[in-house]
């Protein structure tokens, strides 16, 4: 059995505008020394699998089917063994 | 310098439809072996900090001010020194 953290951004060429609004909104509320920050999504996910391998193939799948647009986004994925 | 990132997700006690939805998604598309689903917001900020302690505080009060509702959300941070 495994969990598996998956972080999708947009990719460094792609704006983001909802990223802006949360740094505007840091440096008004007083918090200057953040000069960049990026918005996205986070997903946590166990998996019922017996085999790293398997396990891992299966994540690109379902990241490239379902959770990540491959135009505009980017992921990780980080995979731990539960036991 | 420091990279921070910031992974905020809805306490276990709280539904979460969002995460249910692509669950169900998931397994329509034929992706059994995944049996729980979260969903939750990712942010990564540069801070031009020179101390690691101090950021580290600065990222908790940003969290607990802005980017977290502590009601319902949780959050967890990695600390990476830029060189």
């Amino acid at each position: 059995m495994f969990k598996a953290k998956i972080d999708v951004t947009l990719k460094k060429s792609v704006l983001d505008p909802q990223g802006q609004t949360v740094l505007q909104a840091l440096h008004s509320l007083g918090y200057g020394t953040v000069d960049a920050l990026r918005v996205g999504k986070h997903f946590e996910m166990t998996l019922q699998s017996e085999d790293r391998k398997r396990a891992e193939s299966e994540i690109k799948l379902m990241c490239e089917r379902l959770l990540v647009n491959p135009v505009i986004e980017q992921y990780t994925v980080e995979l731990e063994e539960l036991r």
